[in-house]
């Protein structure tokens, strides 16, 4: 084992730990995507990322250690807030594409794979809100720009509103297995906007 | 083994099977809020039933079966609709029924578990899918009965108003982990009723 790999944190991007992690963390989604996490091996996942098994179980030990990584990587990967002008059209947006997200065949069964270890593990849990909180922090501006232009009122929550543009459309894939199409998207965009417009998202701080 | 278990279909409410299902069920749901889907043994839950686990394998066979039961009996408990005599009262009942369910500790545990269990399996979502149309279903008259008082218009999509009103308390717990508190509830229920009365969840029937 070299330096580098006893010491993950310090390694320069692209290293050669940085390759096992890359292909580690692939075939764990991809595993994740097929089967869910209750089927996830750690052996599986070494033995497709053609990783040896031993760096695998020394690194991430369970598959709960697996999935609290994969969040970790996803956290990293920036998705950039819209800015369309009109609340109404960033919500709109922000909508699409949690909907792209969970539609996709690989994606969508990957956060149902790692909302279902949250659901297991408190550590996993952290991670899975961390990861949300990066995303709902990233879109905050769009809340923050409409505060600006006056469509809607001083002390609105950012988080809530981009909360309740994603909220129905997760609870169509984890609770009511109802479509996540585009009428859901843009009827959850429209109703967040239309409540935020209204005053209903704002925080009252005494 | 007797008759009334060969076919359980068949048996009066009350008879041993009943008896066994409910003992059984019990410990699943116990077992489920302590440790989660991942972690649930279909021999444990027959020990801690006290049932022949021979029994329990004979009818449950796997953790999945037992989860797929246990959404079929939590669907047949019903949760009769409010009656208030506003769209915003009905919706508030709703949101903190709901709220209550999400916050109980056992409660709240099992909701994960099972939604757990049904990201895995194709029949558990399934049974998860019915156990929320039942629901569903079985608070439209609310706002059906907002359409008849005008305070929605008319082809206002039922589903759609509940879901919006579950969604944003679902999303706290299987996603963001933000608090579901009194506050989270009552937004939802507000939130929900505006848009609605905006005319945003009417379905469009060419």
């Amino acid at each position: 084992m070299t330096p580098e790999e006893l010491t993950p944190g310090s390694v320069r991007p692209g290293g050669r730990t940085a390759r096992v992690r890359e292909a580690v963390l692939q075939a764990a989604g991809d595993l994740l995507a097929e089967r869910g996490f209750f089927h996830l091996d750690l052996a599986e996942v070494a033995a497709r990322a053609e990783v040896g098994k031993t760096t695998a179980y020394r690194r991430w030990r369970t598959p709960t250690g697996l999935v609290i990584d994969l969040l970790a990587d996803m956290a990293d990967q920036s998705l950039p807030h819209a800015d369309t002008g009109s609340l109404l059209g960033d919500l709109t947006a922000n909508a699409q594409l949690v909907a792209e997200t969970l539609t996709d065949p690989r994606q969508g069964r990957v956060f149902q794979a790692v909302i279902s270890a949250a659901t297991c593990d408190d550590v996993a849990a952290t991670a899975l809100h961390r990861f949300y909180d990066i995303r709902l922090t990233e879109w905050a501006p769009c809340v923050h720009n409409a505060i600006t232009r006056g469509e809607a009122p001083d002390g609105t929550d950012a988080r809530a509103v981009l909360s309740a543009v994603s909220a129905p459309l997760y609870y169509r894939l984890l609770a009511s297995g109802d479509p996540i199409d585009d009428l859901a998207a843009s009827t959850a965009a429209r109703a967040a906007a239309s409540a935020a417009a209204a005053g209903l998202f704002v925080t009252v701080v005494e």
